[in-house]
């Protein structure tokens, strides 16, 4: 039998989002959160294409799907990928204890920032993870560069 | 006749939507994200109360408003309160070029830091705005600290 940590497991989850985001013609990016007891809270995946919403990346998804809540410090955010500035910073604003990272090979966000202020961080450097954004950008580099606010690659 | 300042005019317009969110038992706080030519491109408020969506804050409200973009290096943010971290993290991953701030008396988000990586930043330091968040926060004391997710005040 493989061995699974528990973080894989989770992780799987925000996978499964990724998958649904990008079956639905979507930017393949899931996330999920978690109680301490592993509960899971809310679920959730970019969707800029499918709802023309911008501001819907998937922590932001997962985070909503969770409803309001007045405390934070034990949950666990879940992402296939490092969170933008704008997705770390709801993790930071929120106080969100702890974070795991399907991989930060193909976007490296505000991951370090949030250990430097005392989220526990995990980085997975998942295989599977990698392989789905790396083909998603190479097809598909002008939304991708939309969804992280990069304008001087779309004039390029 | 009073001499009204253009930031001061734009702030006009995240001031009414402060209003309109305590109209509706929200939290007064307003956004509005603006072109450089002083275009209103999308408008919003906190909606954590009206909408049960903790991810609803004004100025990720007034950002989906104004719908998927490419290039928002020069837009203007303008809100009532200093952004959160969250907010902050949206101006900064987007690049949005410029950020008008009502107050930052009552609450200090993450404008110094936004200053520190190039958004041309203005502090107005309005009135209306400290009021209206002196009065909000000494009323609703939970709400406030939910909203930002400060936890510890809550079991106080």
């Amino acid at each position: 039998m493989t061995s699974v940590t528990p973080a894989q497991e989770l992780l799987d989850v925000a996978y499964e989002e990724a998958l649904h985001g990008l079956a639905e013609g979507g930017i393949p990016i899931g996330a999920a959160l978690f109680d301490a007891d592993g509960t899971l809270l809310g679920r959730g995946r970019n969707r800029r294409v499918q709802s023309g919403d911008p501001s819907v990346h998937a922590e932001t998804d997962a985070f909503r799907a969770a409803g309001r809540r007045r405390d934070y410090r034990r949950t666990t955010m879940v992402t296939t990928l490092s969170p933008c500035w704008y997705c770390s910073g709801l993790i930071r604003q929120f106080g969100i204890g702890s974070l795991i990272v399907g991989e930060s090979q193909t976007f490296s966000g505000g991951h370090d920032w949030l250990a430097d202020h005392g989220v526990a961080v995990t980085v997975l450097q998942d295989r599977r993870c990698v392989d789905l954004m790396t083909q998603f950008i190479a097809e598909h580099p002008a939304l991708w560069y939309e969804d992280i606010g990069v304008a001087d690659e779309l004039e390029a």
